[in-house]
C-alpha cells in the first residue's frame, strides 16, 4: 500500500508568514491514523482492481486523498478552539502554544489548503468531486452545530442522535470512499455502495466508541472509563437508556444526572442502570447491523486484495478494544 | 445594472441547524456596498460590451460573483471575533450577539458556502476560477497574518506595507475583475488588464483610507479622525514620516509613539509632524499613481459603458470624503 504519511510530510509549509504556516505543519505533523485518505486511496485501488501501486491511479486520487486529511485536521483544530482542549494527540493544541486567533487564521487557511489540494482533482471530475465535497463539509458543520444544542436540549431522540454522528463523522468516511472510488472509475452502483460502506463503519465506530467510554478496559482504553457518564454526554447509550428505562429506573438515572460532584459513585451508579437495562446488548445490537451493512456493501465490488481489506477493517472497528 | 442585493436576498439560510444558518443569514443581510460581486459583474459586461443585462453571461458569472460576496463577508465574520469588535454596519457582531464559538463556526460554513457558490460555475471555467479563488482566498489570510505581525515589528518597510494591503484587500478585487471578465469570455491580455485594474483600485483605496484618517472632514468621514494615530497603527503615513523625517523629526514622532495616554494631543502632534513633512503629499502621490495605473488598464478593455463605469468608480475613489 502507498504510503500516506510520505505524501502528507511531502506538503510544503516553509512559506511566509510563519505565524499561518506553522501552525498548519504544526497541526499535520502530529499524527493520527490517517484513515481518510487511506480510505480514499483503497476505495480506489478496489476499483481498479489491486493495481492502484503503478499507473495513473495514485497520482489521480493522491489529491482528493490530502486534501480530506488536510480538512479533518482543519476540523480538529477549529473544534479544539471551541473546546477549550488543551491537548490532541498527546501534544499542546495550536490555540494553546499560540493563541486563539492564530487557531482561527490558520485553521481557515487549512481549509482553504484543502481546497487547493482539491483542485488537483483530474479537470472533468472535478465539479463532481467538489460538490460532494462541498456537501460533506456542510454536513460535518451542521453535525457539530447539532452535538453543541444536543448539550442544551432537553429532549434528544436515538433519531436525533444517529443523524448527528451521521453528519459529524460518517459522511467524511463515506465521502473519503466516494471520492477515491469516483475518481479511479467507479460505476453509479459502485460509488453507492462505496459510500455506503464509509457511512455505516462510520456509524459502528461511533457507537462502539460510546461503548468503551463505558465498559471499556481501562488497560487497552486510550482514556479513562467514564468520561461521557461524568459530563451528561448524550451517547447512544444514555438515550437507549431513557427509552428503555421504566419509572422507576428512569428516575434513578436522572437523579444521577444531576449529581456532579460524586463522579466515582455516579460512573458505578449508572453503569449499574445500563447493565441491569441490557443498553450494552441493545446498542451492540445496533452497532453490529452497521457492520453487517457495511459488509454487505462489499459484495456489491469487485473482489480483490483491496476489498478484502475493507472486510477486515469493518470487523475489526466492530472487534477493538480501543 | 444588475441587483447584486436581489441576488443575496434569495440566497436561502432557512436551513437546519438553526444556531449554524442564522448567523450566515444576520451577517449577509447587514448590507455593505457589495462592491466585489459588482466588480465582478461589471468586468463581465465589459467583456460582453455591455450586453450582460439578457442573456447567459450573468448567469454564468453570478454563482462567482455571489461567491466572492458570501467570502468577503465570512473574512469579516473571523477578523471580527479576532479583533474582538463589537459593532460592524451599525450592527451588533455575531461574537457579540451569539458567542466567540458560533462566529467561529457560522465563518467555517460560510467559507464552504462560498466554494458551495463557486462550483456553480461552468465546469470548462471552473478548474482555473477555483484555482484563482484559492490563490486569492490565501492571499487574503497571508495578508490578514501580516496585518497582525506588523502590530509587534519593530521594522516595517513601506514595501511590506504595500504587500500587505495588496494581499488583505487588493488581490479580491483583481480576483473578481479577472474572474467576471473570465466568465464572460476575456482573452489573456484581457484578463491580465482587469486583473491590474482591481489591483491597483485596491491600493489607492487603502492608501486613500490612510490618508482620510488623518485628513478627513469629521463632518464627512464615518468615523473618528485619528483613529490610527491614537493605535500606533503602521499606515503608510506614519511609514513615510519614519523614511522622510530627520532625526529631529524622528525623534519627536518616537515620543509620541509611546504616548498613550493623551490622544487630542497625540493626533495634533503627529498631525503636524505629517504635515511639516510633506507626508500627505507624499502619499497622494503614490495613491494618485495607483488610481493612475488602473485607468490605464482600462485601455486595453473593450470601450462602453461598462468600462466607463469602470473609470468613473477609479475617479471616484481617488477624491473621495468618506
Amino acid at each position: 500500500m502507498i504510503d500516506i504519511n510520505k505524501a502528507i510530510e511531502a506538503l510544503d509549509w516553509n512559506k511566509e508568514p510563519r505565524g499561518l504556516y506553522e501552525p498548519i505543519e504544526y497541526t499535520l505533523a502530529s499524527g493520527g491514523k490517517r484513515i481518510r485518505p487511506t480510505l480514499a486511496l483503497v476505495a480506489a485501488d478496489a476499483i481498479v482492481n489491486g493495481g492502484l501501486i503503478n499507473g495513473d491511479a495514485i497520482d489521480q486520487t493522491m489529491p482528493a486523498a490530502l486534501a480530506l486529511e488536510v480538512f479533518h485536521n482543519f476540523t480538529l483544530l477549529h473544534d479544539d478552539v471551541m473546546d477549550k482542549a488543551p491537548v490532541r494527540r498527546g501534544r499542546e493544541t495550536v490555540h494553546v502554544k499560540w493563541n486563539d486567533n492564530t487557531a482561527i487564521l490558520s485553521g481557515d487557511q487549512m481549509l482553504i489548503e484543502a481546497y487547493k489540494l482539491l483542485s488537483g482533482v483530474p479537470a472533468d471530475k472535478l465539479p463532481q468531486v467538489l460538490k460532494w465535497f462541498n456537501e460533506m463539509a456542510t454536513a460535518i458543520c451542521e453535525g457539530q452545530q447539532m452535538d453543541v444544542d444536543f448539550e442544551h436540549a432537553s429532549q434528544v431522540s436515538i433519531d436525533d442522535y444517529m443523524l448527528m454522528i451521521e453528519k459529524k463523522t460518517s459522511v467524511l468516511l463515506a465521502n473519503a470512499m466516494r471520492i477515491g472510488g469516483y475518481i479511479a472509475g467507479a460505476t453509479p452502483a459502485q460509488q453507492e455502495a462505496l459510500y455506503q460502506y464509509g457511512l455505516h463503519i462510520g456509524l459502528a465506530f461511533q457507537i462502539q466508541d460510546d461503548i468503551l467510554d463505558v465498559y471499556g478496559d481501562p488497560k487497552t482504553f486510550g482514556k479513562a472509563i467514564g468520561g461521557d457518564i461524568c459530563a451528561n454526554k448524550k451517547t447512544i447509550l444514555l438515550l437507549t437508556a431513557l427509552e428503555m428505562a421504566d419509572a422507576e429506573s428512569k428516575a434513578e438515572l436522572l437523579q444521577w444526572l444531576m449529581a456532579t460532584d460524586r463522579n466515582e459513585e455516579k460512573i458505578a451508579g449508572v453503569t449499574a442502570i445500563y447493565t441491569r437495562l441490557g443498553v450494552r446488548e441493545a446498542c451492540e445490537t445496533i452497532m453490529e447491523e452497521h457492520t453487517a451493512e457495511a459488509l454487505a456493501q462489499l459484495d456489491k465490488l469487485p473482489q480483490n486484495s483491496a476489498t478484502e481489506s475493507l472486510r477486515l477493517l469493518a470487523e475489526q472497528l466492530a472487534n477493538r478494544k480501543s
